[in-house]
């Protein structure tokens, strides 16, 4: 049986070892290394630069949870800015909502929607909807066209490392601020409290310099290192939980996220919530 | 570099591999292979059979939450038992409460005991304190010995397959009920919402008609598959968390629980809420 290795990082010495039924893409783009496998137990996986992108299998744990809390703790969001999410599986929860009017899709690298397209047809309808829109600019930039404008921004980058280094930089805060309306939420991919604890610290103090409401919540997702993926929740008005429940036609179809998890992912393990 | 693969379950085709320093002990007793591991990313590792049962890097967050989510929920927990366990993890975690008067330890292996003695002496000192009793008997037969006699039992127990699997049948979850005082509670390792969803259906279904309250609560483990593993809460009398906060005196230093991720621990993903 063919299998794939993923070296969690460089240095920490422990990496998922997947059965392979069958590569089914590979690819040098202008950015990065694509390659789409089958695999025994969790079916279609994107990896870029080798490290698992998304899987069939646990995708729904990340993408309902990097989308819902926002879209559920705004009022009524209508705007909504994407970076990076290349697979469409931001876009397609964050269609599952009546109020949202626009949708704009920051992907930097266009094979990864080329390829994802193909391979995970589930969300291929998310690319030509009328309310998307497709740019592939560079996030880190395109985040300053428009002032006061998205009310919810979303971040769903790659590790800090490589490309996507910028993405995690105070700087890049501080103009996700400004794109905001006055009542915007900023979510962005942050890693695990098991693997990344100093990251995570540095990153929730540097939300907070700039957001008068900065938290931390979780997913699990088996295909990550570590099984859990933390988000940061950076919000101008709206606490996580305040609009809960009060809009009936929020309600949304889903398979990992309910309100009791809405609330319970931002119940921390006790060595993250310590000072230190 | 010597590296440590872990077959997850025989077909499941998914594995963790781990960077090995040294291997400390290997040992054939008479019921499993027993193996010792200085890793690199998680310091010294315990495999039986093969299947990762703790690590210095995160047995915590494992111990922790089989230990206080029972005692926390108990008004004031006397008499414990443990099933399995042979680590001593969750007697140091019991230990942490001064309404703690007797801690019964049913290891069937004494080999367990013994090598978890040398490899991990932070535990070593529970198996001589004076509160504790350790017995090498099967939990099974043991369970029957003393009705009504325990406030907590605890089986910490490996996976349901091969010596443990009696240990997740409804004939061993009735005898816990008969051996557990009038408001006992049970606590069993029940697998991975991701991996094993119908079997916690299963042992759920037949918890609820032992148990008046019976629920299912969940620990993040990154070296455990898929990253998080669960357990029944099987109680007699009270829910998890009425008793809660009232008790000064159960305050306790951890590195995972804390009150908050109690109640939290309970909150379940959709798909595994859903009836089917």
């Amino acid at each position: 049986m063919l299998k794939f290795t993923e070296e969690f990082e460089l240095d920490r010495g422990v990496s998922l070892q997947i059965d392979v039924k069958d590569v089914l893409h590979v690819e040098r783009s202008e950015f990065q290394d694509l390659k789409v496998f089958d695999t025994v137990p969790f079916g279609t996986m994107l990896t870029l630069d080798g490290v698992i992108q998304l899987t069939e299998f646990d995708n729904y744990a990340y993408h309902e949870m990097i989308t819902h809390v926002a879209m559920q703790a705004h009022k009524e969001a209508k705007r909504a800015l994407i970076i990076g999410g290349g697979d469409g599986g931001v876009v397609h929860e964050l269609l599952k909502y009546d109020n949202i009017e626009e949708i704009v899709l920051c992907e930097l690298d266009p094979a990864v929607v080329r390829v994802c397209k193909e391979f995970f047809p589930e969300f291929a309808y998310v690319f030509t909807h009328p309310k998307v829109k497709v740019v592939n600019e560079d996030g880190a930039k395109f985040i300053k066209e428009k002032p006061n404008y998205y009310d919810v921004v979303i971040v769903d980058s790659s590790d800090p490392i490589g490309p996507a280094i910028v993405l995690f930089e105070p700087e890049f805060y501080q103009n996700c601020h400004k794109a905001l309306s006055d009542d915007g939420i900023l979510i962005t991919q942050s890693e695990s409290m098991f693997y990344h604890e100093k990251f995570i610290r540095e990153l929730q103090a540097h939300s907070r310099e700039i957001f008068p409401i900065a938290e931390y919540f979780y997913t699990m997702v088996p295909t990550y290192p570590s099984g859990t993926i933390g988000f940061s929740f950076c919000s101008k008005q709206y606490t996580k939980d305040e609009n809960l429940d009060i809009n009936e036609t929020k309600k949304i179809k889903t398979r990992y996220y309910n309100h009791a998890i809405h609330t319970a992912s931002f119940c921390l393990p006790q060595f993250i919530m310590e000072k230190k």
